[in-house]
């Protein structure tokens, strides 16, 4: 059974592995060299689906300074369409929707093939920016404009350690048309668990189905790579940043870190009935990096019932 | 190795249970037929060593009412020497030092053996309290009145996840004699984590062995339960009050998530050479709450290497 299915039936229990179009000054000769080393190191793994990421400057939501600088990438849609060609299995592509026009949106959701394709619709990152198209007004082109499209939403546990309420804009997200949702990276697997089980629970409780969590995993190797993540807005336990800072080979530490946090969410999911995908990524580009990133989902992806 | 071996060379891994003592207005056939319950219960586990509780009024501490009425109980020292005569193994004998003169104390501490008996002191509930002794007197006394008394004190992670300063805490205690450390009631256990990390860091930094610290665990089989550990202080993830609030059999649903946290906390310390213990404790005094805490202490203690 393929992701799209896995999606709708909210069965779970599929694997993904997210990657960042290159910088948008990439010219088309090393975008196309760069997206078939990318699909060479993944097609080992098997993937249920490949997620690419749509950047957006979110300097607007965080004042600190970004560790690394921002660098514009290559819209995902257009990596996937001229790039990507020789990938056949499902993909889920991001809309950083503020990014684009409503008729740009729209006109987009209309062309893709709902058996392939999906769609993560993420709104502004700051209530200061000025989207061009609001989350709310993207849910409802998707569903009005390609209505078999599978779009899903993103999941914060951080918010809820600080707010309480993700699980119920998970809830209004999925009234808007979400049918699955991706987190953030996880390290703070206990905020993860708070979640899901606010969400199930708000779910039982008006009797309606909960759709599947997919969890994002990622390896650290390098105290930037930790700060990075930080900035992003991911709570980084205390223990995990002395582990790491202390680690004689940080990139291990954190790839066993990751493995244990995704063992154990995915024995809670299944303990519980609760569908989960698992999402795999490497927040940095170095190779070594990359590399264990792959080591990882391919270990995660092995557990899985697929 | 005995218990105060384990505690006297840092190399824990020992099985500990906590009793309360029964009210103090039990009469003394009432007290002696408890105290023999008690032990029927308690020996087939093979512990390293019982805990006994000095329970003290901490309603200045949380204004809330509090879920069970407070009823004073037997002084726990009087209760080991007028009622578990027949308990042959160590005994780690609670002090809340605030309730007692500094003379009481003294004389206490010089009478113990120390080859059997260590003592964790704990320091006023609040800071509006008036104690007789201060925990900074008793420290001084212990050591001046019995120097080869084994002293502990208590851990609290949940004062970390506030201040981040219960390492701090720790040390200061450290510096004052403690040569081991007790912990609440554990559920959260990245808060525990947090608190063990950021300790044991700090001795590395300062180039002082790290004491023991020994990980409370109990069970809870009812919402009033629940609540009582919620007014002692202790933080519940929202996950585990949400799993024990629709299983359909709390008691157990807590047993295994008590017996994974403990199995968690277990391999995290081993992993990074933290010498850790083990106490389980019977919050409640429902027979089947207490009979599910000793089958939770065998169960950890098999994985215990004694």
């Amino acid at each position: 059974m393929g992701l799209i299915d896995r999606i709708a039936d909210a069965s779970g229990e599929f694997l993904l592995f997210a990657v960042t179009p290159p910088r948008s000054t990439t010219a088309g000769d090393r975008a196309q060299e760069i997206a078939e080393t990318t699909l060479a190191r993944l097609r080992p793994l098997g993937l249920d689906g490949l997620v690419l990421y749509d950047i957006a400057d979110e300097s607007a939501r965080n004042p600190a300074e970004r560790p690394f600088p921002f660098l514009p990438t290559l819209d995902p849609a257009d990596f996937l369409t001229e790039n990507l060609t020789s990938w056949s299995a499902p993909v889920v592509v991001y809309r950083a929707v503020g990014k684009y026009s409503p008729a740009e949106l729209g006109t987009w959701f209309a062309e893709q093939d709902p058996t392939r394709v999906s769609a993560v619709l993420v709104g502004a990152a700051s209530s200061d920016s000025r989207p061009r198209t609001s989350l709310a007004e993207a849910q409802a082109l998707a569903a009005e404009a390609n209505p078999a499209l599978l779009v899903g939403g993103v999941a914060i546990p951080e918010r809820h350690s600080r707010r309480d309420d993700e699980h119920l804009r998970l809830l209004a997200k999925q009234d808007a048309g979400s049918r699955f949702f991706v987190t953030q990276v996880v390290y703070d697997v206990n905020a993860a668990k708070n979640l899901v089980s606010d969400y199930h629970h708000a779910c039982h409780e008006r009797g309606s189905a909960a759709a599947p969590i997919v969890f994002t995993f990622t390896v650290c190797g390098s105290t930037r790579t930790l700060e990075f993540l930080r900035w992003l807005g991911i709570d980084v336990p205390r223990w995990i940043e002395n582990d790491l800072a202390r680690a004689t080979d940080p990139l291990e530490a954190s790839y066993r870190l990751a493995l244990a946090a995704a063992t154990d969410l995915i024995a809670y999911c299944r303990d519980r009935g609760v569908p989960f995908g698992i999402n795999v990524e490497s927040v940095s580009n170095r190779r070594v990096e990359i590399d264990t990133a792959v080591r990882l989902a391919g270990h995660i992806g092995a557990h899985l019932r697929r």
